[in-house]
């Protein structure tokens, strides 16, 4: 079988990964600087309450500093939750991202799948609001949708919040990738109004560092992430991660260069993906989903591009594609390679 | 309250750390590098499946790599077992790391604390045997054990072992210090015959890397290592880790060089500290027990130093400390210091 997520550039020849959503730009300055300065202080533990980071992240987002709780990776944030809260019924919207399903499945939760629709965009609709029934323990949303790049509306997004506030539904919002959309789509200031609300984000695609390791939640419930706390290692933190991630946070110019840049480029891909008669699902993120008749992602691989089949989707299937947007000459790469697929050229 | 472990240099001022056990050699050759090297592949995601590093392990140990799974530190793997496993009832002889109680409380265990006697040197007995009934579903047991340094006799363990295993007792045998009594003196060797034997080892105290995050466990029964794996995080190595275990596994006249210098230490350090009137507890590990009158910790941390007062250990009490085995220079400086505590003289 396929890999169930992208990125698998061990086991496969990749000159350009088109599958991992990775900021275009990298790094931010100084955090390479920051990574090398960490090696001479690994002889020591790091420090298990991560106090720099957690005070320099707290101010950087106007949260308070018993609001946050790190993890190794978003992902072991997910697990965290399910561990704690231990939800009999958890609610999946599909296609979304595959890790919501691998925590539900770690602590035997009964899953229900509420099917996007595509002909509504994949977006969730006033529909949904009558399965937020009480029998639903925890509700895992992304947002934006992965792989579908699509944001709510942020009434939308409340009425859902409030909702299910009433029900006591638990919501995992998974922010992930909501500073490539611009961060005044994040639902962040809502979060003393909702305390069923665990915020999600991670260091990892917007500052270019998956190999690092550091994710982050934000609730208002903080007897809540104290219980979470609870089920993650002690020093789940690495000296790379709790360094790299001070550097980050002082980086305030470098989210909206990003912003900028992706938008631009997210259109010229758009635009020349369209040209060449690739189906697109235009949405908000740094990155498109794609839908094409010709075998994608072997044709490319043979090209040295890996992109992300989403076959495996639950929700999708055969002929849907993700992909990354990446900087301009890549991206350019991408649209030749897949013009050649097409027996045609990049106008 | 003073902190559950040891190494808090972050809300101490703290000269030499004489409180966390970790190589006084320092990182082995190579490693630094590796390090440093790993930065630059940070943008990438972590191998999912480490496989190099499972390769290079495997082949150094003797083990399956099938038999392998690792974890960020070693008390990740701690909590990946209690979550996989859920004992209702745990036995954890005391004094010995906090970690398993952690762990413990966070499945919501019922924990039977088996007080080891100072009388018998800390150590355990036959009459622990009556202890293991079917009760009973998992038993931790450091081996050498922390803070005692003990190790148990071979035929005592597999004794121990043998009897677990017929009442179904699992038993986590945490192998962490065990490098630095020697290789020959561990339990490895028997992985095939004890299904029930969860052996965690760590790189984070031989090979002085606390900082990066890198333990693992070996067990013959590969069925319950996939459990354990599904409860924790898909990409739960960062690419430093993946790169500084590679690098350290390589390393094979390491280990034979630690031990030595740190026997020769340890017995400078106990001969020394016997004339300054310190009771000690001699053990085989890179650290001491000791009991002191004085007020060892505030006395040492006044002139910079750092130990570990164990007073918050179940099974011990005020009076009682340990101290990691250091470099000569450092050995002789935390000597003089207590020396000056004693108001005598190192002779």
């Amino acid at each position: 079988m396929r890999a169930i997520h992208g990125g698998d550039v061990y086991r496969n020849h990749v000159d350009i990964d088109f599958s991992v959503n990775i900021n275009p730009f990298g790094m931010p300055e100084g955090v390479e600087e920051a990574l090398h300065n960490a090696v001479k202080n690994c002889f020591q533990y790091p420090d298990i309450k991560a106090e720099k980071l957690k005070k320099a992240l707290s101010s950087a987002l106007g949260v308070k500093e018993e609001q946050l709780l790190f993890g190794n990776g978003a992902s072991e944030l997910f697990l965290g939750i399910v561990h704690a809260i231990k939800p009999k019924k958890v609610l999946i919207p599909v296609p979304s991202f595959y890790g919501y399903e691998y925590a539900s499945q770690t602590v035997e939760s009964y899953t229900l799948y509420y099917p996007l629709k595509e002909d509504k965009d994949f977006m969730l609709e006033e529909s949904f609001f009558e399965v937020l029934t009480e029998e639903i323990d925890l509700l895992f949303l992304a947002h934006p949708n992965n792989p579908t790049g699509k944001l709510m509306n942020r009434d939308y997004l409340k009425k859902l919040l409030r909702i299910c506030k009433e029900k006591n539904i638990w919501v995992v919002l998974d922010e992930c990738f909501i500073e490539f959309c611009g961060n005044e789509f994040s639902i962040l200031p809502e979060i003393d109004t909702y305390d069923n609300l665990l915020l999600v984000r991670a260091f990892t695609k917007i500052y270019a560092i998956p190999g690092v390791r550091l994710g982050y939640l934000v609730c208002s419930n903080t007897s809540l992430l104290e219980k979470i706390r609870q089920h993650l290692p002690e020093w789940n933190l690495s000296t790379f991660a709790q360094e790299a991630g001070i550097a980050c946070v002082k980086q305030s110019s470098f989210i909206a260069k990003t912003v900028d840049y992706v938008r631009k480029e997210r259109q010229f891909l758009l635009e020349h993906l369209n040209q060449l008669g690739v189906k697109t699902f235009p949405g908000e993120a740094n990155f498109i989903l794609l839908y094409s008749e010709k075998l994608l992602y072997e044709a490319l691989l043979k090209q040295g591009i890996l992109i992300r089949d989403c076959e495996n989707f639950r929700g999708l299937s055969k002929g849907y594609y993700r992909i990354a947007v990446k900087t301009r000459k890549e991206n350019e790469i991408l649209l030749k390679a897949i013009a050649k697929v097409y027996c045609t050229r990049v106008v």
